[in-house]
């Protein structure tokens, strides 16, 4: 299958991507695969006004019927799951299996958006006054600005637009500039989607921005954009909310992560080698959720690192389309260099680094493939504190479980963590209030791929947002207490007396 | 009872009451009644290093026994009721009544707050891995900064302190520097509470910092305080958020409101007389929910304001500390003037005032008591859109329901709401979706008090951040999503392969 | 088409539908359609081994895989939408219309359950003790024996069986012996999710019993039996509750509703009429929400009752096959000799009847066509308190709420209600505690035709059941507290002190 | 203290226990205590009478003001600690430590009533249809009947009365005729609750019945009483169950249980032993969920049950007034003769008894003392499948968690049980579908002592009932669910056509 084919097969047409001034390539060779227009700050302006044009009408549409919409949705993917897979695969460089797995996730929170639509739970409560009902009620929001990254082109939009369609809320998508091919054939599959739903879904409910960060900017700069969802790098986070801050508008930030796991004494070996690997080299180490920290007993430290790095050296290493393969090249040259950097500040604070180098060179000199790299480092030194977006898995032994989740607990991020042990003491510890301060916190699973049932996020400088599953539902909607009162008499609250 | 009377029923000491740099005048009737010392940034900086230790004890103490000390909080409360309402009504000006409701939500919410401590409820969910159990787990979130606002010197610091220290959170307030008095109160009853509590209250767990402005930036720069509780007007709200933004830190922002009620042609307009009064003029108009603004259906307004206007030609205006009075004065000159400003823009914008001159100005000179005012107003043009602190309440007619709501709609702020209507046609679709985009909507009740029980706070700029009631402590806890795999097996969420 | 058409369309082979001992006639016109082997004791305790068997198997299934399955059985629901309501219509006699929406009710509660699939929500709870964790986890229950009855053969069946399964329990079905041939359909479709599915849907998942009481009360008496969901009559539940009693095994009860509506001064009229109409004469009466109860206050009794009567007296009555019919048959002549029965009481007590006879018994003498009826009471006697599945409906006045209310309460049922009012006074207090004591209150809708995202039930004599959307779930799984104590201490709850 | 100084401490006055015809005797030594008038059939039906008339006042009284009720409820408790926890001792035999207890679970589940008293949560639900808002509320439920056993005179009591009444229920209550004393006492305790609550509080809101089985035949016969919660033994239960089938009432039962521990090789054997001796002694044995089985690997069994042998050896026998005892009397003779027969069946079926005779005969002739006795089985015979309420332990081997899992679940019984072990994979396993069928399962705790925080009760014969924490509550309200149409259209669900 030729790369125009896996375009074709997306539906995507000449007029999408050629002729445009956004040079996209793909990192499987780093040839261009399309020159893709970008929208003006006056197409993001325009759509933002559609988007609020049709926020009042979404919003007025039952929230079961707009769950029909999401479900249509989930239908249109399933069948679309192995193209949008491929097409993922190439543009971002994760190999197919993750590529399917991102749509499949896709499918997974339409089916549970779809459960939500006839829930959007609010409370009645019981009021103090004689004569009074309580209740509070979740309504829509407004405009969702959802920004994504280059990493997950995917799935990230859909645990957003999932959620905000079934919540009543337009979605306007802000891309990776890198990435833009996949939304734009997500925004086809949608299309269709609405086409089979019919009548009540308005014009302008899921719209698609391609460009760069100014486009981004009048997203956060809006007052008629209620939400910005933002994935991405911490700075980036920070920039979205200081812009937020000004309007006091409301976001989701799923920013960086230093993702560890702690291996105790009692893991499981086989299973916990099976993890790491998985989770440290999956998507070439470009996962936020990317195992990047290994904090391993002494006791076993020395079973543990030469079997990895073992497992490491046989890795194969290639096209990410092409069966067999487990670890594709990283996005881009920038990307190689950083690693590259890393690896030499690694061995500055002293550091013995496995791996690492430049792969495949010959076969695809414009594109970055490298070797994933275990780094034994003697301390939590500056280096891994750092969150790099490559495949490097930095090694350090612990005595005592409350130090290794103090370093677990150490860098400015808060994302993902998880423990390898089956001894119940330490693992109910590692999750009780002492224990891993991230928002996911796993045992005897690697750090990197939740299921969307739960809520996805994590806190300190990964922002705190949460998307996907359990209540996060609630962040695309505006809470209201309302009190009413049927009686003929009127009672004050703490039976403050008042006789005018 | 001389104010020093008050002052000592409270236990406050003459070192804590005199000889300091901060000037405490009471509205009533402009005189100093304190001269407090105030806190150096570097008592700020310590006192967060002693909340940060605090919190790594006060983590492990399992909720219900902190909720113990919440309880004994209560009972200290019912104790002081009288002695604090007291206070409360010398240093902010509020009468007595108002005074003791205060103190009223304090005891409410210790109440309320004793029964979450056995709860906390977090979620086990479904998971589509079998040997895998997956929970969502609450747990403390570490030092919390409380920063209130001198119209509600008592209530909102415990609706704050009463959950994070359920939560398992220490807390440092930071009241504002016009009513230190009342906070500087709080903390003799908290240590006495803590005392009662016995040996696992760690010191530094509840804490009072006096002081400006400064104070609270060490707050909001400082890494060490996870949450900020920031209640007072826009700017400050916008000033917190753009620090906070620069760490992604939390907040729960409670800015201002500019609340309005529809009275509808089927309103019970002697209730609805009633809700306006105590609504617009009770605190002097200095509440947040205090009612603004007056929306009328054309063919009852000519019944209404003529009705309005005499009933507060009657309201009796006086000290607030004497039983009677309903009207106090406002917090100091400024607000008398910003109070005047809007008087005279509202003229040249066409309205038409009612009152609103000020008042005992013989009696008591140096202080600010007013008439509260009614402003026919021909629209709702510029000065209606601004929040000025005082009993001003501006009066428009409607003809279409849902022109009202989009009257009521159309402020930057987003608090409190209400509709006055025995038609349920009209009370359910002021409530639905297209209704009231405040955080707190209320039928045939007025915008102001609120029960503990529900969510309080608002969207757009009043922030967006609930506190009081309903799941609103969950903003005093992280949330943790963990899976546990307890299998032999590895298998990757959403079906993934990966073979190494 | 005919008759066999409709059979064939469904999949009905000549094996099921022929030769059988239970012989099935259509409401249609009396005659036969299908002569249905029936299964004995044995095959019913064959079953519930081999639901057993399913069980241990099927729990093991992580509960979003088996919310696939029944999402697979929602797509083929889609699929057979016309050709099952059709069936569902010459079996049970109720309109095409109705047909569908038995079937669409179906769709909604799998799309609903599927949802759930990820959540069956417990939760974790603070606990009082430290190092200790508390949690509440709802589990697969077991076997679960569903009970249907002839007036919907179709959704009840559904809304048990997409929870329970994804709840992780195989069902087995008994219909009602009048419409077997539903439920064989269904168990079709059944068959070919299961074999969409592929192989971890074990053999025995879902079960069809065809026969009378003594299939059923295998299924009581079984303890393999955990749960007996039973919609009927309230003698059959009181059976079926005296039968669990014996061995404290779980049920739903769905039993008979004597539901009314209360109709004030304030109502639109216009709407009243056609939900009265809607809700007294759709499924000829025969619901178990249908309209038996008509409580107008006199201010406009004389405007509705003459209006109704008129509506009532076009009614087009005939083959609910047919497009434009709107009142189709009785289920058998029984029903038909019921209802000129408690005709003939009501007379004798006082009533005043329009329409109520026999109908179209030219066309169809061996079927049971009538024209609904209206009686007016000048009480509610006895036969007013009674359930009659017939569309009788009883009409009397009132003057007072409270006097309507209480009417309204004063039977031993506690199913539907309903209020037409546009006063919100009078709609919240008819929902409030001293309001209706039924699970079903409604305002401005009749008393039929729930949504499935409530819980449908009623109190009393209705069972106190509660099926379909919101929490009924957990009716189908087993509620488990657990504490796990990961500390090295042995704490007693409650500071017991306990030294060996 | 002499045993009149203990009655009189709780204000038990000579009327109340003198000149009745009830003896009670106290199981320290056999001699009688009181002679307490009894009530007659036509007192119980006079009590639900005043039950219902209080039912009307105080479901109007808002559920934030009953909440202060219980809390005041809860100060008294307080404040009798002492004095009732001595009573309990004295009238159940339970030692003093366990007596305490049972007051302190009184308090704790009145401040988790009162925080639930601004809760009773229900829900608002997203609605299928335009204009039509839906809500799921709770309302109070009626008059509750509360019986309880003399093993916890107590405690149960409370987990009913305390959410009864936060629920808007009064409550009856029928304590054993073994210790009417207890109750008697309480109900003066809550008697000055009630005065101190003042005039909302209506008389017959908590009423004591005091007398045998007719009595609890009254209140399950009465339509008047809407719920029957009942604790003691399977047959009770199954005769409640039986005639509240007859007029489909609500009941919640706490039946029997067969408690087991299953004790891995990995447990701490250390806290193993206590647990295990606390839970198979406390009570001496006569705990619905005393530990009666233990299930061991055949790896650690040979040196488990000789250290456990031995503490039994060592426990102290006496007076539960004194301190020091661990093991109090039996209830009466008749338990002993009990525990005889079921060591002889024990022996019979291959058990190898220690300890298990009587005990202090000399000093307390006409008690029930015995040694408690630990019974090493062959195989889980017919003995270890029935409950005998005294302190027999029997001990047997397992080879295979499955196995054990097997065993603990084999009983008809499903209340409590729990493991010992400290590998996660046994433990969550444990905890997990396939894992123990009770309602409790606990991990490293005994089976006995629930957190009031969690919900209480079990599967099975044990009735399937839940009282204290999490949402026991709802059993004692009932659900409403409610759709209110405030559109101009009446659209029906599941997009039905009904054209009139």
């Amino acid at each position: 299958m030729t790369y125009q084919h896996i375009l074709d097969a997306c539906g995507l047409t000449a007029a999408e991507t050629t002729g445009g001034t956004l040079s996209v390539t793909t990192p499987v060779d780093g040839s261009e695969i399309a020159r893709v227009p970008m929208h003006s700050v006056a197409d993001a302006e325009a759509a933002i006004a559609k988007g609020v044009e049709a926020f009042e009408a979404w919003r007025k549409v039952p929230a079961p019927r707009r769950g029909e919409l999401v479900r249509l949705l989930g239908e249109e993917l399933r069948r679309e799951k192995e193209n949008l897979g491929r097409l993922v695969s190439l543009e971002c460089g994760k190999i197919y299996q993750e590529g399917l797995g991102e749509v499949q996730e896709m499918i997974d929170i339409c089916d549970f958006a779809v459960g939500l639509s006839r829930q959007l739970y609010g409370l009645t409560i019981a009021s103090e006054r004689p004569g009074h009902s309580m209740r509070e009620t979740w309504h829509p929001l407004g405009v969702c600005g959802i920004i994504t990254a280059f990493n997950f082109p995917a799935a990230p939009w859909c645990w957003n637009a999932a959620l905000a369609l079934v919540c009543g809320d337009p979605v306007i998508a802000k891309p990776s500039e890198k990435t833009p091919l996949t939304q734009l054939a997500i925004q086809k599959i949608c299309d269709r989607a609405m086409a089979a739903f019919g009548g009540d879904a308005p014009e302008g409910l899921i719209q698609t921005l391609i460009g760069e960060r100014d486009l981004g900017e009048v997203l956060t700069a809006s007052r008629d954009v209620a939400l910005i969802s933002a994935t991405g790098s911490v700075p980036m986070g920070k920039a979205v909310a200081a812009d937020m801050s000004k309007r006091l508008g409301k976001t989701i930030l799923e920013l960086g992560g230093n993702n560890a796991m702690i291996v105790a004494p009692s893991a499981d070996l086989e299973m916990a080698v099976r993890a790491i690997v998985f989770s440290a080299v999956g998507t070439a180490g470009q996962r936020c959720t990317s195992l990047r920290r290994l904090i391993v007993h002494e006791d076993i430290y020395d079973q543990l690192i030469p079997r990895l790095t073992k497992v490491y050296e046989g890795l194969s290493i290639g096209s990410p389309l092409e069966a067999g393969t487990l670890v594709g090249p990283l996005i881009d040259a920038g990307a190689m260099t950083a690693m590259e950097k890393a690896l030499e500040q690694a061995c500055a604070e002293g550091g013995t680094v496995h791996g690492g180098g430049r792969a495949l060179t010959d076969q695809y000199p414009d594109a970055a493939y490298v070797a994933p790299a275990i780094v034994e480092m003697p301390a939590q030194s500056a280096i891994v504190h750092t969150e790099t977006f490559a495949p490097i898995l930095y090694a350090m032994k612990y005595t005592d479980l409350d130090a290794a989740i103090a370093m677990q607990n150490a860098v400015p991020q808060g994302l993902s963590s998880c423990i390898f042990s089956t001894d119940l003491r330490e693992t109910e510890h590692f999750l009780s209030a002492q224990g891993s301060d991230c928002g996911i916190a796993n045992v005897n699973i690697g750090p990197s791929g939740a299921e969307i049932g739960g809520a996805f996020g994590g806190e300190k400088e990964t922002g705190g947002g949460r998307e996907s599953g359990s209540d996060a539902w609630r962040a695309y909607m505006r809470r209201q207490t309302s009190t009413v009162n049927y009686s003929r008499e009127l009672p004050l609250a703490q039976g403050i007396s008042f006789e005018i």
